[in-house]
């Protein structure tokens, strides 16, 4: 009788070793990012000891990058898609008023490559540090046969806190309330599927290569600036900010909504801002409705402030970089949103 | 001159409206596992009131499934990774002797699929309930390009807590204490590249209707059991614990070790439980080696609770499945684990 061929779980794919090697790679960066308030690391959970709040609020979010993963690959530059998903996490709870507390990743990919996912993890951990976040956790899976070759995907989950006081909800907003927005840095993590439609980047990638002078850089260049965070310059403002929605995924129509009471309506005007220079190049190049550029993507705002005509000139006085972009009127039917 | 073919994010292969069908489809069930502690849902953050705690440890964890995920599509049934992803998170959070407060799931696939996230969130809400855990936010992507086509990735983030005082670190572990057994309901959530290699299940996944007597089922459904969940039976027999070991990816020798303190190790005693039939059935078959084997899955073990040998009898009387399954020695050498 023959002898049957002897399986392995690294036969099989999976190599438990690669898996530690990773971890031996990022401890120490990981280290960097830790508060005292953690109370352990590398156990079956972490720990982290919550402390100086009278009635504190857990704030939690998850989120992914997307397919901008597709063009770090691309690329081979995967740092800032790590600075990506922590910022997108960061702002997201921000809007609750929330300060960051820790954060937790998960990485997984057809076939594990330690120097990928200690980039990864290098963007991570610096985004991090901007925020006093600390990096508790994570997982790295290898899943041959759910990724397609060479891809991988990035998720993140961000707890935060905020007293139960402070808690921004855009319950006290009312009509006459002005909308700040804040710049973009691009299209941050939104759109990318379109995007890479439209340059048919995934039948040739060496568009990525191409100069364009009005971006002032090459266009993979633009499509990989990382997703900015507005913790730090809100932080001082959040006492006068009634409401905040950062523009993710849907554009303004698909968030700002989600932070008005029932019965109100955000009026956009247009002409309030300048488009960034890559909105344009997509919606050209691509010959994009703009009604369909407005709900795929940011259009150079990346989180609208919501407060007070009063106190608008205040919030712009600490955020010089904010423009009022309109104003909440009452709701016409059912219209949540006007953009003109 | 010709017009461009006008693009669109739909049919860039994203599809805004599905993701709004699946919240809509989801939502009455989400809203069954919430507490009055969950403040707010649906906004850019989760929040949570956290109460009745002197000095709260929130304790954290992220998994995954793992290719578990291959067998769930391949027989169409979704269900039960959502239980696997919650109990698995529960289970870890448990080690540390913390109860589930939130959590938070990432579905991504090639092409949304409402009624296949709709099964996965139906297993997730199941095992929600079960350990009064609020499923408060959550992720759905749509990624084509990034995923094989009709695969997907789910991914789970738990929040716990425990008083300080009550936090289980294996800290007061000593020679001489006890390691008790807790079964596992199969394979849980581990190993299941090999498996998927040993049976050639990817090649032809029709020997998963195969029923095999010593199973009592069919391969596939035995594959499919769901992860089981320790946090209800353990809860009660917490102040007498020591120490405790979530059996999953690395086996025992991957995951006790985590809890001992340094020069300790584990000595486990094979003929002290019955290997169920499963793991009999994939050594055979692939004619893997039995050290493989103790490496890669949990051999019948989910959970291991170390306590003192005067314990011992008392958590065997409130949990009458657990079974002594070896003892804590002086280590050897740097030998953290011995098998025989």
């Amino acid at each position: 009788m023959q002898a049957k061929d002897k399986q392995t779980y690294a036969l099989a794919g999976v190599n438990i070793e690669t898996a530690n090697e990773i971890k031996k790679l990022i401890a120490k960066q990981v280290k960097s990012t830790i508060s005292p308030q953690v109370l352990n690391l590398g156990s079956f959970g972490s720990m982290f000891q919550l402390k100086g709040y009278e009635e504190p609020i857990l704030v939690s979010s998850v989120d992914g990058v997307g397919t901008k993963l597709k063009i770090a690959s691309l690329l081979a530059k995967n740092d800032t898609v790590g600075i990506d998903i922590v910022n997108h996490c960061v702002n997201d709870i921000l809007c609750c008023g929330a300060s960051p507390l820790f954060f937790l990743d998960y990485i997984a990919m057809d076939k594990l490559k330690p120097e990928q996912v200690k980039s990864v993890v290098t963007g991570i951990v610096r985004a991090c540090r901007e925020v006093n976040c600390s990096l508790v956790g994570g997982e790295t899976a290898e899943m041959p046969g759910i990724y397609s070759q060479g891809t991988y995907d990035l998720v993140g989950f961000i707890v935060g806190v905020v007293e139960k006081k402070n808690i921004i909800d855009g319950g006290s907003i009312t009509s006459g309330d002005i909308m700040l927005g804040l710049p973009s840095s691009g299209l941050h993590t939104n759109g990318y599927s379109l995007v890479r439609r439209v340059f048919g980047i995934d039948d040739d990638p060496s568009c990525l290569h191409k100069f364009y002078p009005q971006l002032g850089k090459t266009l993979g260049e633009e499509l990989l600036m990382p997703h900015r965070c507005y913790y730090r310059e809100l932080k001082p403002a959040l006492p006068l900010i009634k409401g905040l929605a950062h523009i993710t995924g849907g554009g303004f129509e698909g968030n700002i909504p989600r932070t008005l009471p029932e019965g109100l309506a955000a009026h956009i005007r247009k002409s309030s801002w300048d488009i960034p220079p890559i909105f344009k190049l997509v919606q050209q190049q691509g010959n994009v409705d703009e009604a369909e550029m407005y709900r795929v993507f940011n259009m150079g705002i990346g989180m609208v402030v919501i407060c007070t005509s009063q106190d608008a000139p205040k919030i712009i006085e600490v955020l010089p970089q904010a423009k009022a972009i309109g104003e909440i009127v009452n709701a016409v039917r059912e219209e949540r949103i006007r953009i003109d």
